[in-house]
């Protein structure tokens, strides 16, 4: 048995969790309760500018853990891939611009493109952008995403999917992100986070809820729902992972209320069911 | 390429496509409209009892496909895994009374429940039930369900795990449900058809949209969604599977429309997508 954490030392929250805090308020809300990580979601670098926003972060002493979200590859036309590859670009001189050493990248999927090709595309546009990567000195993480997605968000829906991308990339700058919302479900989960080893690059934790009541934002605090979320990160630990455990709950009824209160149960509730 | 289907000869709907309908307008209707086959969904036979039922189905001259649904078999009690056995048996009994050769499980998931441990339940509640199934001439057949599902309504999400669990079984009356909905994700989904074979028992369509607003019910008419459904069609033929094809929609869109309409609407569909 995973013993319980007994601090917050690795406790990270995505600003996205917190949605309705601009970035500014996300890190003040962070820095005073006590949470000593951060994962910044492009949306809240637009009002202030990436440099700005950088200062910001660095003034404040949070740990910055990852840029959210960089991908979204696949796209019926060259010029639209195009457009994505640009994109990324883009996403990774605001990583480096907010010391972020890491871009989760949701990797894309579009509408009657076969999960194949998209697959392939995801592949090519990946390589694209590793020189410029490489250059700011950003790690990239393929986050396989829940298979309800995989008509529009993401073709890689299984930890094997993406371990076997990471591999046939074969550079170390490219990893994985395990998010138990994604995965828990996955028949294959304890050996393909065994398989992965150090390409864990990163670890997002919610909960499962019973009924889910829409698609995309009705994740719960971890311990609401079914995820056996500490034998996860037990698996991953013995991978070899050690580095931040990251709450991503996007949420309408937790976005509908205090935030600062909401901080409060994300912590009490990673010491109890992380 | 996968001909297109050139008649309606091989077309099912499900009572719960035409939810509204009672048992009998259903019946009218479908015959009214050419539909050659129906499966019947167990609380459309509440209001008359199987007997009944069985005896408008006979008169009707539709064909029987299957009885939805059996399974449920999980739980945290023995009590509970008792009541669904004994729920099962009686599902067995309306299906002979109704003429349906084949009972379709929904296999069960209970929050908290491990995903092995309720599979072994569900082998345990299937293995159970067959010497009744057995003596009463009718089939089970396992339907995979998405992953979306794994926590309340099966513990079975991929192909896979459908025929590994037929194969521990090892009894000709057991097999699998190809449901398009659930499975066009799988990664193994070609592979896993192709090993199935014979033991695909049944062959149910309907579409994904984007988006989905619904977890339950919005799922879409054969065209309006990304799936390859066609394409699907061909590998379960390849298996050998050249039974009906069953349009299973819910939808709490096309609920809210005229009835009659909507099966003139798959009729369609399911010659220009199917």
């Amino acid at each position: 048995m995973t013993k319980p954490l007994s601090d917050h030392s690795r406790l990270c929250i995505h600003t996205m969790t917190t949605k309705p805090w601009s970035l500014h308020e996300a890190i003040d809300g962070y820095a005073a309760a006590g949470v000593p990580g951060i994962t910044v979601w492009r949306q809240h670098l637009e009002p202030t500018g990436a440099r700005e926003a950088g200062r910001m972060l660095k003034d404040s002493g949070l740990e910055v853990v990852s840029l959210c979200r960089g991908g979204f590859f696949p796209a019926h036309t060259d010029a639209d891939r195009q457009k994505a590859v640009d994109d990324n670009l883009r996403a990774i001189d605001e990583a480096h611009a907010i010391g972020a050493p890491l871009i989760v990248l949701v990797c894309g999927a579009v509408p009657r493109v076969p999960l194949t090709t998209a697959r392939a595309q995801i592949v090519e546009g990946i390589v694209s952008i590793l020189p410029h990567a490489a250059s700011a000195g950003v790690r990239l993480s393929i986050e396989p995403l829940h298979p309800m997605y995989a008509d529009s968000r993401s073709a890689v829906n299984t930890m094997k999917q993406a371990n076997d991308m990471v591999a046939a990339i074969a550079n170390d700058r490219v990893g994985v992100t395990v998010d138990v919302y994604h995965l828990w479900w996955d028949p294959d989960l304890r050996e393909e986070i065994r398989r992965a080893g150090d390409s864990i690059f990163s670890f997002h934790v919610c909960d499962w809820l019973t009924p889910t009541r829409d698609i995309l934002n009705d994740r719960g605090l971890m311990g609401d729902g079914c995820i056996n979320i500490r034998e996860i990160r037990g698996w991953v630990e013995e991978a070899g992972f050690t580095g931040p455990i990251e709450a991503e709950i996007f949420s309408n009824e937790w976005w509908a209320g205090d935030q600062a209160q909401f901080v409060e149960r994300i912590r009490s509730a990673y010491l109890a069911h992380c």
